[in-house]
């Protein structure tokens, strides 16, 4: 049978998180293939209570561990390594990365007791490297971190360029900056690049992107012009933004303070691997807490409003020996990532309270994207002349605008989204098979299904309040009088106001006098007869039907 | 004692919801009171999972009803009315509201078997309701509600304006019109405007505010450029926007179809109040499923990604005999409201999937707000000079700002937030008291104190599921041998892939077999126990612990 060559997502397409992206080649369903990224997306309260990590189902690929070549990873964001440490035992393959992202990596496998070793260091292009019938480049490229990198993928059906995130910064402060020469080599070697999978983040954005670079100046007078305490917060991983800022202290005479485990990690690898080579000295919250106020710069986590980060602790009050007062000034350097606004409000209007002069970025002084907006994409399009465009990194929106722009400038281009498994062997891609995927959910220690029914079950008992029923069936067959009743999450009052648990007990005890033999001897009767009634009588009480649990225990005769 | 002027939220201030003002005046802890508004808030999974609306803890106010005049009602938004027909019945007070709002009123009072004659009708200055110290008139302004109104509240201490909810709006294209002539009349009369108690919620936004007017020719050309079924979503409330989009349906050749009650309800009142005067004719669903996809503009509810609204439905598919299809457009004339991205996105995401194209007003031409800006605020204050301004409608940020601006152009200003009671007597405000205030939840039927227990019980349900216990003591104080596990929202297995839920009970009976006599007879030794282990086991197993709840059942000797 003749090779193909296969693409196929198992997270990242058709939502912003959980990167994960085969791809394949050799005859079908013997295809050798690699990996591209394993990361996580992040947990809420309203999809799935209770869950920390959200990351790719990745059955299909265990079941065909035994020809996963590889895995690359292109930087060391979560949503693109944060998988590594849970899902790396299922897959077992060697890791590439360079030497940053690498460094991350490892601290992730060491974390989980796995192999440091695994995560093979790897230069960027020329440095190629050859697994089964993939020769693989790293092509520096700009991001919110150091060292993010698009991968050429060279396949004997054609060159793939998989951009990993990107924008478009020619001077990105500090690590890769984007490098249009290079591109347009990349294009002008051998056939060209058939296939282009390309960050599609900020397809909706109409203007250019802007440069890390132009944050200096205004982050700089900002600085020089607060009278107090300074804080400032932004990803940890952004390292160039953490060097605006600590430059800014520096040079407006304010000692810099990292708070926040993932602050000063960061900020330690950056230098180990060599991408931070000039940072001034920090003091320790002790140190900041004895200098005076206007000359100090608190570079601190949690700019998404994570409720145990630094920010919201200094918001509730004092943390590690410091605490804001009136006249302090809090920076936002950050953006909301939607479905945090609540969080960062809560935060924002704490600091408030408490005096605390609190900015954000929303005019764009003191915050740029790490993603490529539309024209930068274009430009992308342009530099490498791919035949093919498969926009990725994207809810379906933002795929099928780019897809649409791809079509418009007369390439060939197709949303996949997740599972489905895209030939791209010809000129024409397409899907050729569906793959089972979904998400993996970390509760705890313990790795279970979105779909498995425990999330589901959360969810309704906490919009619906638990009733647990327990009732003692005797040796004969014989009801005991006395139903229990629980409540949990549930008003305790009946309308009229008496005890709502009470007077499910005496409803409930009614039934099981009356209830036939029949009935009691059968456990499935039972419990559907006592859960509708305790859901009866709380919809008459109280408006609304609780979860029922119902426990019947059987004595035995001795 | 010296009669004073008192001014106390109960809700609004300090967040962006449940709007409830009063004022009093007369001797201390004697004052005749009004109240301002009744509005509500709307739960979310994140903080009050299943709570469908929330409004203020009016008890202050229950305990001095005797003291209340009248309900004055600015405008028809449910975070101003929202709250009548659940707390009406502990006040028992006149309501006074303009046509249009008072109708809506009128429709709540009701909805739930209140007497819709305690509604009176008023109409705008130079009208005077005149009820104890208070001289009240409404003065029509322009917000994204026909009628949305300020009140002028005269007081033997001076004269008060309270804002409401506004726009500086000359052209709102229905309804009342920004009228800065009228204003400075106001300031004019007598001793001029002693407090202005006054909209924050645009106090970030920098540039003047848009007209509704605005908007009529880029939708009109938008809704022209479409090649097939045309949906547009906004608040059923804002009439002017719904009549841009009808006209412009009109216009086109297109049949407007009103799906969604709140959307056909607020068409209807709007015409029998006289606030609509020209709509054109709009069609039943059945017809607008045969006509040509060309020819019809849907005008729905669920601007806010609500799961029921019509927006919603639409999405997962068919509703009332309609369908999307590829090449159909999909307009969101609204401004998200922040909580709600992750709702709407999954609408927009569905729709998107479905191949519909998907309009947002992200870049303005779609949508305008409703309310002030920064240079709009400023020009309300140039207008009216008050001497003191009390920052109303906003998160604590917003009343921040706005004071700071306020005081930053020479006016008096105080941030006051719910419960705070302002001594408004004099020429410097003071809080002369802290009145118990809170947030009541709508749970079924039943309203519940947001601090009872009931939806914090709900969140740990949630986040970390739910473990029965069911244990028998004998009639000689002797446990029966098995404990009865069930879980909920758990994991059912352990590390070593048992079942959970056996090896929990069996732990436990591990433990009850060597309980002592005095730990059995006593039910709180026995349920601490019990939970412990439980929690304990859990956590060892599946890395969580689990809410955990003990039923001990006691036999009696017959």
């Amino acid at each position: 049978m003749a090779e193909r060559l296969i693409y196929l997502p198992l997270g990242g397409a058709g939502e912003i998180g959980m990167n994960a992206y085969v791809y394949g080649y050799g005859q079908p369903g013997k295809e050798r293939l690699i990996l591209v990224d394993l990361g996580v997306t992040f947990g809420d309260m309203e999809g799935s209570p209770g869950i920390d990590l959200i990351m790719p189902d990745i059955t299909w690929l265990e079941q065909n561990r035994h020809r996963l070549e590889a895995i690359f990873v292109t930087h060391g964001h979560e949503d693109h390594i944060g998988a590594i440490g849970h899902l790396w035992g299922r897959l077992d393959a060697p890791i590439y990365a360079r030497r940053f992202t690498g460094t991350l990596v490892r601290l992730k496998m060491e974390e989980y007791g796995l192999p440091a070793e695994a995560v093979n260091i790897v230069a960027p292009r020329p440095e190629v490297t050859q697994v089964g019938p993939f020769s693989v480049q790293y092509v520096p490229i700009s991001h919110s971190i150091p060292e993010s990198s698009a991968l050429i993928i060279d396949t004997p059906a054609g060159r793939i360029v998989h951009t990993g995130d990107f924008k478009t910064d020619v001077t990105p402060v500090l690590g890769d900056a984007f490098d249009p020469v290079g591109l347009s080599e990349i294009a002008a070697e051998g056939d060209g690049v058939k296939v282009l999978a390309c960050d599609s983040t900020n397809i909706f954005s109409t203007h250019p992107g802007r440069s890390e670079a132009v944050l200096a100046t205004p982050i700089l007078e900002w600085v020089m012009a607060q009278p107090n305490m300074v804080v400032a917060t932004t990803f940890a991983s952004n390292v160039a933004r953490l060097k605006t800022l600590a430059d800014a202290a520096r040079a407006s005479g304010r000692k810099v303070c990292l708070l926040g485990r993932a602050m000063r990690r960061m900020v330690g690898v950056a230098f180990d691997s060599g991408v931070l080579k000039d940072f001034p000295d920090t003091i320790g919250p002790e140190e900041a807490a004895k200098l005076p106020r206007n000359k100090v710069l608190l570079l601190v986590t949690g700019s998404q409003g994570e409720r145990r980060a630094a920010s919201a602790q200094l918001s509730r009050g004092r943390y590690l020996g410091l605490s804001l007062k009136e006249g302090d000034s809090f920076l936002f350097s950050s953006k909301t990532i939607p479905g945090n606004e609540k969080s960062v409000g809560r935060i924002m209007n704490a600091l408030s309270e408490a005096g605390v002069e609190v900015y954000d970025a929303d005019d764009g002084l003191y915050h740029v994207s790490g993603h490529a907006n539309r024209p930068d994409i274009e430009a992308v399009h342009d530099l490498l002349k791919p035949r093919i465009v498969i926009p990725m990194h994207g809810e379906h929106l933002h795929l099928r605008e780019h897809m649409l722009l791809a079509r418009a400038k007369g390439m060939t281009s197709e949303i996949v989204t997740n599972g489905k498994m895209l030939d791209l062997t010809g000129d024409r891609p397409k899907v050729v098979d569906h793959v089972e995927t979904g998400r993996l959910y970390l509760d705890g220690n313990q790795l279970i299904g979105s779909m498995d029914g425990v999330v589901r079950d959360r969810i309704r008992l906490a919009l619906n309040g638990h009733a647990m029923v327990s009732v003692i069936v005797d040796e004969d067959d014989k009801v005991l009088p006395d139903a229990w009743v629980e409540l949990m999450g549930l008003p305790d009052k009946t309308r009229a106001g008496g005890d709502l648990a009470r007077h499910v007990e005496s409803e409930l005890s009614e039934f099981l006098e009356r209830a036939d033999a029949r009935t009691v001897r059968d456990d499935g009767k039972m419990d559907e007869a006592i859960r509708k009634i305790t859901r009866q009588v709380a919809m008459e009480e109280i408006g609304k039907k609780p979860e029922v649990t119902v426990i019947i225990s059987r004595l035995m005769a001795d």
